[in-house]
């Protein structure tokens, strides 16, 4: 199989978006199956684009959107994506998001087509904290979640989607009031989810 | 200078105790100063006993107890123990504390000799969340840490005493309900926290 | 119009249910609207049977669940409803939800009809702590709110439906390790919350 | 009895601090004893020295300084003062706490009078949530209780002091962030408090 997995580029002042630094990390081929590695716009519509010419260009099997939740203690692979988008911080366009639905004619919601549980209990397994989100919030994150979805449906049937929350760094919550992963935990918490969901 | 360090042993139904993990990662010497590590009992006035025992034997500068405060998302030194236990818990000997004063004689609080701002920048500078602590609770670990501040009070007046409590290890907390720290990283905030204690 | 409130009864070994006590406080009448108050069982499917028939006894024009959302500091008027159940705590029958979709041919998801984010900025002007959710998760709560949307959306297509959580009383978090808020604080929320409703 | 309360004026940019609002309401008598209600100023060494002018005009028995700690959901009682301040944001002279000891000569902590553990006791009962605290931090609430604390050592042997905290008022976190409490509980709560330290 083909695996597309994308993390977005720093944002919101911060210097590095773990997302990219962990997926830089992964692998080029787990299990035998090929991971290619993209690194995202943190911009509403500009991410969902550069998606769309990677899935075009490489016809992946699976898509994984990985992103930064700050303030999770666990990495959480999302459930459902929803056609909402709101948020009062400029995104790497200096533009917040216009309120309102993502896409006129879509669902309300999208479900994932990733083994969500059994990549949740692949991570525990390995040690690595993790439980099922059932909620993207309704920024840059899920917006590309749903936009992939909604790609999906209108164009891509075979496609199986899905978006994978991870915690801060500790780097960047040095006085520890919020909670935070290593690295080599996230990668390693990455590849196990990668290995659940070929597996499926 | 010499540097006893303690960690505990399992306790409250967990198989292991990242205090005492993380203590035996560390290596024999640090910056040219002998490491001497023990484990200790997660029981009230045993632990004393045994760490009493150690500093007879062992006369070192600096004695620096390790705990796990489970829910804290960083590696916190501690400022003041005090004459108080109190907890519902059974310790390891299968008893509670009995509620009251640790010391009759006791002073209510004693400060740590620890420079622990220093170790709290020390540790951040090395990317690992460190935040001073106010309170190591009433249960063991401010038990021990008020235990090993009475005897150098009354009969080891030249030795540095003090506590660092540490988080939850990933594998404690698999659901990510609470935060948790690589074994790694704690061993790596315990090393810079000696430095900056010998440095001092 | 014609507004039926629902709370559910206590479950999880709760003696009270904040939901149902919140509910039974609202005033008959709320700017000269009716207000149809109806305790529910927690419990899966049953929930959604005794919600129909009043539905179709009294043919509101709009339909309030409300819920306890033990933990959240606020008052949380959900987004969408998910069409999936899971938990394992047994609901007020013993059993617990057998899990995976609630409706076999359902959407993924439901957005509510309810003014949400005008319902949080009413009760904000009114000191009562508010924010839209964006999940009502995965059990009874979130069951019922899809139900609901699930009947509108093939029975009732000019229903106005939707799911509000409120947090616990303070009765029921006497250590304070949760969040919890005032009962009176809680009437005054839905109050004005049904005020935007109507004036939607 | 005669009961001394204080409650700090509003500080760090908020418009009112619950504390003197939660004084103001209580009763001028609580089973027979006078309540003295005192409001104090929300700068360090200022604080104590609008405190001592009240100590040595009405002679109390009791103090109990009351103030806010924002993100607690409990009314907490304080167990211990401690000699040291510190913080990085201006009290109310605009200037921040210079870091260090607060009373050369004074001990590292004091422990409080009030019969702090019947005081919870009595807030549960109540319905209110309540839980004793062992750090009142390093800012102007710990300062003035330690202030409190070294005066009655050294000049009022006599007098029962001790510190309460209080939580936000829900106008102050109106998204529900941070916990909250209604100022009605608060003044329950510290009403049944009152009763409990002077039947001690």
């Amino acid at each position: 199989m083909k695996i597309l997995i994308t993390g977005f580029d720093p944002f919101g002042g911060e210097k590095i978006n773990p997302a990219i630094e962990a997926v830089k990390k992964l692998p080029d081929e787990i299990d035998g199956n090929q991971i290619i590695k993209l690194e995202v716009p943190t911009i509403f519509y500009q991410s969902a684009k550069v998606v769309r010419e990677a899935i075009e260009k490489e016809r992946p099997d699976i898509v994984i959107n990985v992103g930064q939740a700050g303030g999770r203690a666990a990495i959480t692979p999302e459930r459902i994506a929803i056609n909402f988008q709101a948020g009062s911080t400029p995104d790497n366009s200096g533009k917040g998001p216009k309120e309102g639905k993502i896409e006129a004619d879509g669902a309300d919601g999208y479900f994932t087509q990733l083994p969500i549980k059994k990549m949740v209990t692949a991570m525990r397994k390995a040690g690595i904290p993790a439980e099922i989100s059932n909620s993207a919030g309704t920024y840059v994150c899920n917006h590309l979640f749903y936009e992939v979805q909604y790609m999906r449906r209108h164009e891509f049937p075979n496609l199986k989607a899905g978006f994978i929350h991870i915690p801060f760094l500790p780097d960047q919550v040095k006085n520890g009031r919020r909670p935070s992963m290593n690295l080599s935990d996230m990668v390693a918490g990455l590849t196990v989810s990668i290995k659940a969901a070929v597996a499926d």
